[in-house]
């Protein structure tokens, strides 16, 4: 079962080491540059970038948890099966968007009600999948404690929302070389770490926790992590290749699912603190624009654009980022420990 | 407990990061610049840049987990005086060392065998309390199993060179911006997650581990965690100042002190195993010029220079490092989950 979860992780990375050189070839053939955001601050140098190259993250993911998966039989539909499809029906959304923009050269790729229409489906499927399977249910851990808080029907709603904002925050956050690649190796490590101290000690997970269940995802995770490692190999500053919408929505997805099926969605309030906060940014500037009408509280929002406007470095961000994503996962990670 | 571990953390990261401004200013004003080793490549800009921040570390982990231990009374004698007396006498050797080439502008600093002297004392002492110490003793553990390797009196010899290994290891990773931090704050992280499972399951630390022992040494691997990430806030590149032999060596001995506590020395080959590295990669290299007669293996070490040389930035090094770090540190607390 452990030799497994490291099988996933290795398979994931070298997955995505081995088909990334090909695939960047592949997609510059193809043309397919991406059309830099034009409020990025000084991005213009990074024109003619092929975008998804997240689709080697796809690949180490889907072979790393499907050839590595530590689960019986009835496991696969527990849970490989649902991280496997919330993740890449997450990333379907993104792929369209990813492809107008590339391929038909549109800049406005998917239309905003085209893309929420896609990820309400695939979020409101996997809601209601969660509610019903009895592996799950609509009763979520309060970090900290051994209590868990029924939401009831509400589970339904609340978690349809939920799973459609960290997919956007995923995405909002995937805006500087590196970024996402990193906060998510270290956001998808500590989901591990988490599945793995359930699976040492099931109480930790509640009542619905077993043993295997908690392996699967942790391999899932761990998958993740090794993916976002090789994935950083070409994404690091200067990035060789962007994930694009392909890429972020599949790390939102993903981490999504794991919270989800854990029952600890409140944690993503730690681990997955930075991308929050790049759509909660995004949102503070948009209502304090109209209060104010006209004003900015950020120079540019998601934040990190802030920081560079402020003068920081791209790698200096995405260092800050990830300290920051490390210490919140300790923490979390510690406050499974004290449910004991 | 759980809570007194996070406080370690944000103690030492606060320590830090409000230190930093004011040490950095005082170290400017004593002109502690560094001699840049002139074999470095292209690092001439460098020169000024104070050394020697490492101080700002070793105040956060001091006050951290002085502050924050969660050791009974007599669990500060059994873990916490040892572990800080590790990590400051290793750094003291270093400090010396900084201090003689800073302010004496003496480009050697300390001879070798004055080095080394006080690194024997230092390491000599230490792994003679382990092998008398009633909670660590002449056994250490094989990963992957419940199985232990009592080494008998051999403990003392091997232990001794391992620990000057280990804090000679890291000393010698000090040499790119924000490269042994950023690998420090993982792997200190990792050390936190086996403390961390093993209070929640003393069975996994074998038979002299107590939930408050472990929680203890946790406690200390964060603060040197949250330590780091405080210091990475000066250090990242562009470095505003080094940790210097200072800070090196505090992190290489806090390191080689937690693994020895915890009878784990073998896990530094996998969460250390890039600082390992940078010893191999001289110890290699030398032997090869020497049989070659003139030949070398690495364009430069240690090996991340030969990077550096290859036309790697420093920034990519750095999260080339990180990652590795962050993949074997998930391998290291698997290993420690399957000894179940």
């Amino acid at each position: 079962m452990y030799y497994r979860m490291i099988g996933a992780a290795l398979i994931a990375l070298a997955t995505a080491l081995l088909t990334g050189p090909r695939l960047i070839r592949y997609l510059k053939k193809l043309h397919f540059g991406q059309t830099i955001y034009e409020l990025g601050p000084s991005h213009q140098q990074k024109q003619g970038t092929p975008v998804m190259g997240g689709l080697m993250m796809a690949a180490g993911i889907l072979l790393g948890s499907l050839i590595c998966h530590p689960a019986e039989w009835d496991g696969i539909w527990d849970f490989v099966f649902p991280l496997l499809a919330v993740a890449f029906l997450s990333m379907a959304v993104g792929f369209a968007d990813d492809y107008i923009k590339a391929i038909k050269k549109r800049h406005d790729g998917l239309s905003p009600w085209q893309k929420i229409a896609g990820q309400v489906v695939v979020s409101l499927g996997f809601s209601l999948y969660c509610y019903f399977s009895p592996r799950v249910g609509s009763a979520i851990r309060i970090p900290f404690t051994a209590a868990e808080w029924d939401l009831g029907i509400f589970y339904i709603p609340v978690m349809t929302l939920l799973v459609i904002f960290i997919v956007n925050s995923s995405n909002l956050q995937d805006g500087l070389d590196g970024l996402l690649g990193t906060v998510t190796a270290v956001s998808s490590s500590a989901w591990a770490v988490i599945c793995l101290l359930i699976t040492v000690l099931p109480a930790l997970g509640g009542a619905g926790s077993t043993t295997y269940g908690a392996a699967t995802i942790g391999a899932f995770a761990l998958a993740m992590a090794g993916a976002c490692v090789g994935f950083l190999r070409f994404n690091r500053y200067p990035a060789k290749t962007f994930m694009g919408d392909t890429g972020s929505m599949l790390l939102g997805g993903g981490t999504a699912a794991i919270a989800l099926l854990l029952r600890q969605p409140l944690l993503l309030a730690l681990i997955f603190f930075t991308p929050i906060m790049s759509s909660a940014s995004v949102i503070i500037q948009r209502y304090y624009y109209k209060l104010t009408h006209g004003k900015r509280i950020f120079l540019m929002s998601p934040i990190h654009h802030h920081f560079e406007k402020k003068g920081y470095s791209e790698t200096q961000i995405v260092s800050m980022y990830a300290g920051i994503t490390l210490l919140l996962s300790l923490i979390a990670v510690i406050s499974v420990c004290a449910s004991k």
